[in-house]
């Protein structure tokens, strides 16, 4: 029979139990699977003493994570999280031969140049399937899955927590601060939600999303990223009458000029999946060139959803270790680098539709003066909504644009600002069509 | 540079003329990832002289399809379907040592047996990507994306030309007569509809589905299968009301006793995902015990969708051609075959919830029989709806049961219709509820 392969853990968090969880319970069918047991020999936490909720018997503890990385295992599995220690202990693994699973976006997306290129350096497997989507076979969708097209656009729901919070906020009326709030409470968000609801973290998967969907470098640094706290309940409402949700999106499109990498509260058609995609899941939307539009979608986040990917790494890993890089799928998916500079636009380059709202007075000639700034700066109008609440004497307008260059759009709403009839906290949000 | 992988091709219908569209639009992307180029140097089809609008210079042109398996290719795919003489052509090249990448799902999933058993014994990598769900990468997902999990159900939406007929049913108030030939004359439907719309295509389908899942034997024979010809526009109609929506689907579920694999015409809730995949698209959803529900959209059928298929087999079939078979996922997904007997349910065995469809006079005392009846059968009812329609005497009467075996449901039923205000003509449709 075939040796068990030997796995050293560090991270003892929410993904690293369910992953002990998760062998424990599939052990077997993993194992008829793969032909060979995973086991978990070495682990390592920052407070050992810690309770969990998990049988860890059988497992050498160690309260050094770099006892684990030296330990006699087959494979590391990184599930620390952010840069450093995490960064270092991968590094130390690859250089001493040993294959690396890890979840930790921010870590590939930072510098994952470095990492990928100590992986190659030294021969050595780097998994990932579980940085982006929790248990989504998104990166081998895209590696592998989809290796026959050129891929035009990656768009997604990335974020669950942000998908959580702007979900709650459509189904409870409730505005941003309080629906944080109840997620903090109820765990989805963190004491600290800045990585969720400014965007980072849905940009650290976008750029890796980018890097293997096009064959680009990761470009972290390009994302143009807007968080979703600028959005009111009373813009999901008014997009919902306009026949749009919003959805936390991140996208990666093939453009004219170079690529557009961005993160940012979006409208989206109602009848489309992405917008039917509720509460903590994630979806992606991949468009290729020769397969069309193909979507995936599933549990972003949680210990066994996340771990079920880590796994699926291990599998490929125990199957595949020690062969020739050539053998290999390439790391970022692409075998040869692109070509030529690869350009990142900025928000002030990128074309989008836009929704447009604003409280405006109450009185005749308001809309001719709006529509008329509008067509001064040759911006189309797809939809406008005029209401006038119960609860207020001005009226909400809300303008759904024709794709209109950032700059002009702005150029335009700053003008309406002037209008004598307009009040201040205007609202602009993008607007994505999926055709 | 790493010499091309050459390409013999089978067939060159609406796939294999879509493969080699793809491949001269991507090729240079391709090559990108993987290093190396894919070149379909030899080809077969049974009528060479007939116009094709698509670019085959550069290939050799074959009468006899043996003459492709003998040429001095790397790989053969095979693009002919149907069982003869597409069994023979595969056996011989893997008896030639020759990778085969094929989209035939009736072939595998008749002959399977004999296929993959060849395949091992000749040490040959065989590949079939697009035998299902087209250009979604859903066998890669089954087989390595989620192999940490025990698979609890597939349930897909895996022919399209039924998925277009009952959408434009709906869409179009149209009976099933009229939409399947509005379909045959779009081209959507084969002037032979009996494989798509009886179920036979999307059974062959669902036994390799449910083979990679659970790891058991390819069963074809035992898949308990309905048309979608008994489904009538009325029951669209009030399916509707009652908040579902009718998919054609197939299903493979762990049961307590064995495995249920069915395929059938089924109402879903309105608000799934799957009800919401419309005209031509499959959608595949999958449970699995540590990932959680996860969902996967794309085109179904056509030729550059799934020619992505077949390409991205042959990125991996290039990767890894002559390594040993322990190198490679196992060909159904399993290193270890099933223990004990592998028992598939019959209908009658199978618990499902139920549509009761059937006109009634409109009288009274009607209700108080049927429900009398449905409880003297223990059969809990979840929804009903009378309708008095005013083109109409009788009144409809629509059911949704609780989950009750069918023999029940059926023995119910049976009693109702000898009712003397029950007329005849009643139907009864599944119903799947995706806890």
């Amino acid at each position: 029979m075939n040796a068990p392969l030997k796995v050293g853990l560090l991270g003892l968090g929410t993904v690293g139990l369910g992953m002990i969880k998760v062998l424990a319970l599939n052990g077997g069918e993993i194992k008829r699977r793969l032909g060979r047991e995973i086991v978990v020999t070495d682990a390592s936490a920052r407070d050992l003493a810690r309770p969990r909720n998990v049988d860890l018997g059988g497992i050498r503890l160690h309260a050094d994570p770099m006892a684990v990385v030296n330990a006699e295992v087959d494979v590391i599995v990184e599930l620390i999280g952010g840069i450093s220690p995490a960064r270092e202990l991968v590094l130390a693994a690859l250089e001493r031969g040993k294959p690396v699973v890890t979840a930790n976006k921010a870590l590939l997306a930072e510098r994952g140049a470095e990492i990928f290129a100590a992986a190659k350096r030294c021969g050595v497997q780097l998994a990932y399937e579980a940085a982006v989507g929790g248990g989504i076979p998104i990166i081998k969708t895209l590696r592998e899955g989809l290796a026959a097209n050129v891929i035009d656009s990656v768009a997604g729901i990335i974020n669950g927590t942000s998908n959580y919070i702007l979900t709650q906020m459509a189904v409870r009326g409730q505005g941003f601060a309080d629906a944080l709030a109840d997620a903090q409470k109820l765990g989805y968000a963190e004491a600290d939600p800045t990585f969720d609801v400014e965007g980072v973290d849905a940009a650290h998967k976008l750029s890796i999303l980018a890097a293997i969907a096009f064959g680009i470098p990761l470009r972290f640094d390009a994302v143009a990223t807007e968080g979703i706290g600028q959005v009111t309940a009373e813009d999901i409402r008014l997009a919902h009458e306009l026949g749009y949700r919003i959805k936390p999106l991140g996208l990666a499109k093939r453009a004219a000029d170079g690529f557009e990498l961005r993160v940012h509260p979006t409208l989206v058609p109602a009848d489309h999946l992405l917008a039917k995609t509720d509460g903590a899941l994630n979806a992606i939307r991949v468009l290729g060139n020769a397969v069309g539009q193909t979507l995936y979608v599933g549990r972003g986040a949680g210990g066994e959803a996340t771990a079920s990917a880590v796994i699926a790494d291990l599998v490929d890993v125990a199957r595949l270790q020690g062969l020739d890089h050539s053998r290999l799928v390439p790391q970022l998916g692409y075998a040869e680098a692109a070509g030529g500079e690869v350009r990142v636009l900025r928000f002030a380059e990128i074309e989008s539709a836009y929704y447009l709202r604003m409280r405006v007075a109450d009185e005749p000639g308001v809309l001719r003066a709006i529509t008329s700034i509008l067509a001064e700066f040759d911006i189309s109008i797809e939809a406008i909504l005029q209401k006038e609440p119960r609860d207020h004497d001005d009226a909400l307008l809300a303008i759904i644009t024709a794709p209109v260059p950032e700059h002009r759009c702005d150029a335009a709403l700053a003008r309406m600002l002037q209008l004598p009839f307009v009040r201040t906290g205007a609202s602009r949000l993008r607007v994505e069509h999926f055709e």
